[in-house]
């Protein structure tokens, strides 16, 4: 007997691309069908032939489930093999139709995805770069609620309602409970069979615990929010001992995880939350778990591992992009750069630290601190995650529980977000991709010419240029531009964000025969507020707060 | 014909022990006395026979001078050397009295001037500290007026006037005038003689030029400041040319710097402010001067020399103190447990970044800002500089000009200062002197005794205490402190900066068998609140603010 389930689409006529297909088998319950019995299907799509093989997995009760995300649209066939006759040379067929408007796909690096001059819009920009499977510029503002899954269901149904209100767009989530402060509760259901008192069976997955993750990555896809899967992580208790499992045991547990989850187009895998905090782990460890979390992913989400005060080397092959906790209370966003060009991979600084008042060092920033660092990470063409713990809010800790935000960060990043959106894909970090000194050409030299340029006569550089110092006018320019971060597109987009910074103003060299709009944002306030008239050659820009930035937009 | 003048003694009966003897002698003003006559004079201590020779110089008109600072008390004679007859073999005696109130002599290395009990009330600290000569701890609060000197007399006064209501007691001052922004004006009076139309003669001092320096470095002597002399700066324009003069004649004007000031007891050397930005003297060059500095300087006066991008080699023997510029914009004053380790000397970081608005990034920090920069390098057992930059105050700014404060900072590095000036003399900073993981003895495994302790059931620290982590106890406790600078003094004196962070409150564990009493330090609001109560074992305090600070005194 078999059943195909086109989860997301419940007219049943056809599922459509990235969506989710189950195959549901029903075979034996003998013996322990966890790990005796074997199962996949092949996938063939009948227009090109292209065949993908998947993994089933064991759901308790008799019945077996193959899963599936279709990455074509059209018909495609589907054949079952097992070492169990009752569930081996199951065929069928299914069509796919084109997704819905707000289903992109799952996430990819932008090199696997695009070409010719889908690439090419991304310049220099394009390995450091995410988008959706359909092409679709992925930015991720990720959170972090660690154990929400494991809270109770009106807790974990807040959360979702909090997440729909938030710009939000990937979530950082344990599998497993947190043992941690704040977090000694005991979750209603475990991962395996057995129990706290005699034991768990780590050759038995727990079949409700799994359908409420099931859901609940469903649900999160709703929200458009990609489940960042933090597969182990060292927050533990020996009753509970999922953190000390044997190396077989995490391996049945990442293939299941990997069978089970992979054809959800919002899942991204992290082997671990601070791995260095395992060190019973190896790095081969990491890796062979890497490797069976590829062999079991039919669908190659990305995969990346988090590490507390040792970088792990996310230079390693199977790493898609770096996940990395700052390990400098005082650069904590800054070396992103740097990691950019270690790495040659996009990088997420997953914890800078949390807005919040708990004890720990790590959760007691106010909103302009995170803020700040959030900013000075997109602007090294990084990307950055929130978290916050206020311990004074109410019984959860969104950190850890969800539950409800309280802080002043969530709506700024949603400001910062819809400027980011706004920003030309090939914008490079001027001093890391470019080197500072690739200032824009400028009018040196035309001073005093017409339209709304202000004469430099006075200004710091002319005066300063003419002092006989060893700095070279290429070097002087770029002294506009060593204290504070850029984003720049050729000759027709620049960002410059001030942070801490508050200039009564900044006078800007602009490219020679062209005008410009410039932007004063306040990243805090959340104002954009444009300078009147059209600029040409040089603009000063009023400053004279912190948070501010500029944007400098080529107009004609 | 010879006068003997006790500068700072105006009843002429004796001069003070560090205070400033002066010979005026008239000799041959034939040729270039400048260049051509050699003199000095040897001034020999009755009581031990100890004997200092000193370079004399020429101001002029016929008129020479021998400058001496008696470094003891008691009887002193002193016979003069020169190849003009006039000058030679004049001979004399003084007398010198001990030191009034305020003079405690010249600011020294601790280790020179310390030994026995003295020294070892510094513990570990001792390579990294100053004092006065007489023994009296000197903690540098040094702030910036480069040009001040080479300003109006009316302006030279209000500067006076402002530094006699301040914290700080060195300033770094140049002696050429400044060419930059804000500082394009000509002074009235130049370091030589001759004119910006037909030039200098860089073998001719310009006497009224130099007067007014003299003035000016005993009137901040009076007023208890450092001169921290920049003998060498960059910022220059082609018809002063002083950054550009030949190595004989930078070393003709060194040595007679080292003559005309050596004996003031309120004088540094700074080689240069930015060094690397005269990269046509290179380091031997400045090896050389150090050298010229010491050889006419009979008072071994500190010595350093500043950077702008480039670090110096702080290690090398001439130098008796780090003085560099943060190089990164992020970790400013942070570094400075990295460089005490690496130069084993005195860190003072002269330039963090200002206060104020100009459109530079080194100078439009906010006064938040700043005095977290101060801080941060004060809790890592270093000094950090104060300058000021708003451009919309009036025609001086302070850091270049001097004239009026306008910040928020000045009166907040006074009150930084009254909790440094109370700190122990050994307090060293935790991570950087100390290991991490020194931390207290501590009370766990004892919780919930009787007295003002907190129960520690709940806390933190026990919860993650029973988690399954490799951490060892001491790394745990270890994990209080991680994330904020700590200075310690043996079990019984702790200060803890917060900085950025603000957590609702903080649990310290205390040393067994003592009792402590434990303040909050606002140093922003400049206010101490002491906890009610003694406190023993484990204390929690409130915090919830940024800019906090924690001072953990013991009691008995």
């Amino acid at each position: 007997m078999c059943c195909l389930v086109c989860r997301d689409d419940s007219n049943g006529d056809a599922v459509e691309q990235y969506g989710l297909v189950e195959i549901e088998l029903n075979g034996t319950a003998d013996g322990n069908p966890y790990v005796e019995v074997e199962l996949s299907a092949t996938f063939t799509h009948i227009e090109t032939g292209r065949t993908v093989r998947v993994g089933g997995f064991y759901r308790g009760e008799g019945r077996y489930a193959v899963r599936f995300m279709p990455e074509s649209t059209g018909e495609w066939t589907y054949a079952t093999a097992s070492n169990d006759s009752a569930l081996d040379g199951i065929t069928g067929t299914f069509a796919t139709k084109p997704p819905s408007l707000t289903n992109h796909g799952p996430v990819r690096l932008a090199p696997d995805v695009l070409d010719g001059e889908a690439a090419a819009a991304y310049g220099t920009e394009l390995p450091y770069r995410f988008c959706y499977a359909d092409g679709t510029p992925y930015q991720p503002y990720g959170t972090t609620c660690y154990a929400w899954t494991n809270q109770s269901p009106d807790v974990q149904e807040r959360t979702l309602a909090t997440l729909a209100q938030t710009p939000f767009n990937k979530i950082r989530m344990c599998v497993f409970p947190k043992f941690y402060d704040f977090n000694t509760a005991d979750p209603v259901m475990f991962a395996y069979e057995g129990s706290m008192a005699h034991g768990f069976d780590h050759t038995r997955f727990n079949e409700p615990f799994f359908a409420n993750l099931d859901r609940r990555i469903a649900q999160l896809a709703e929200l458009g929010i990609e489940a960042d899967i933090i597969l182990l992580h060292p927050y533990d208790k020996p009753e509970w001992g999922f953190s000390r499992m044997s190396k077989a045991d995490d391996e049945r547990y990442l293939a299941y995880m990997a069978r089970r989850y992979g054809a959800y187009r919002n899942v991204w895998w992290s082997l671990a939350n601070e791995y260095d905090l395992m060190p019973w782990k190896g790095r081969g460890d990491w890796r062979d778990y890497a490797h069976v979390i590829m062999a079991n992913d039919a669908f190659g989400h990305l995969r990346s591992v988090h590490n507390c005060v040792t970088l792990y080397d996310w230079g390693e092959d199977w790493v898609t992009h770096c996940s990395y906790q700052r390990v400098d209370v005082t650069r904590t966003t800054e070396p992103i750069a740097e990691y950019r060009e270690r790495y040659g991979k996009p990088v997420i600084c997953d914890e800078p630290g949390y807005e919040g008042n708990i004890y720990w060092g790590w959760g007691n920033l106010p909103g302009t601190e995170l803020m700040r660092r959030f900013w000075e990470g997109a602007m090294r063409g990084g990307y950055v995650t929130h978290g916050e713990t206020y311990i004074d809010c109410g019984p959860q800790i969104w950190w850890a529980h969800g539950g409800e935000l309280h802080g002043e960060a969530p709506e700024r990043i949603a400001f910062m977000r819809s400027i980011f959106a706004e920003a030309p894909l090939d914008a490079a970090p001027l001093g890391a991709a470019l080197p500072l000194e690739a200032v824009w050409p400028s009018a040196a030299g035309d001073a005093g010419v017409d339209g709304t340029v202000e004469s430099s006569a006075e200004t710091a550089e002319s005066a300063h240029l003419d002092a006989p110092t060893p700095i070279t006018p290429a070097q002087e320019k770029a002294m506009q531009y060593w204290d504070v971060p850029v984003l720049r597109s050729g000759l027709d987009w620049q960002l410059v964000y001030f942070g801490w910074y508050r200039p009564a103003w900044r006078d800007f060299s602009l490219p020679a025969g062209r005008r410009y709009a410039v932007d004063v944002i306040d990243t805090w306030n959340m104002t954009v507020e444009t300078l009147p008239g059209i600029h040409e050659r040089t603009v000063r820009v009023p400053l004279g707060r912190q948070w501010l930035a500029v944007r400098i937009r080529r107009v004609d």
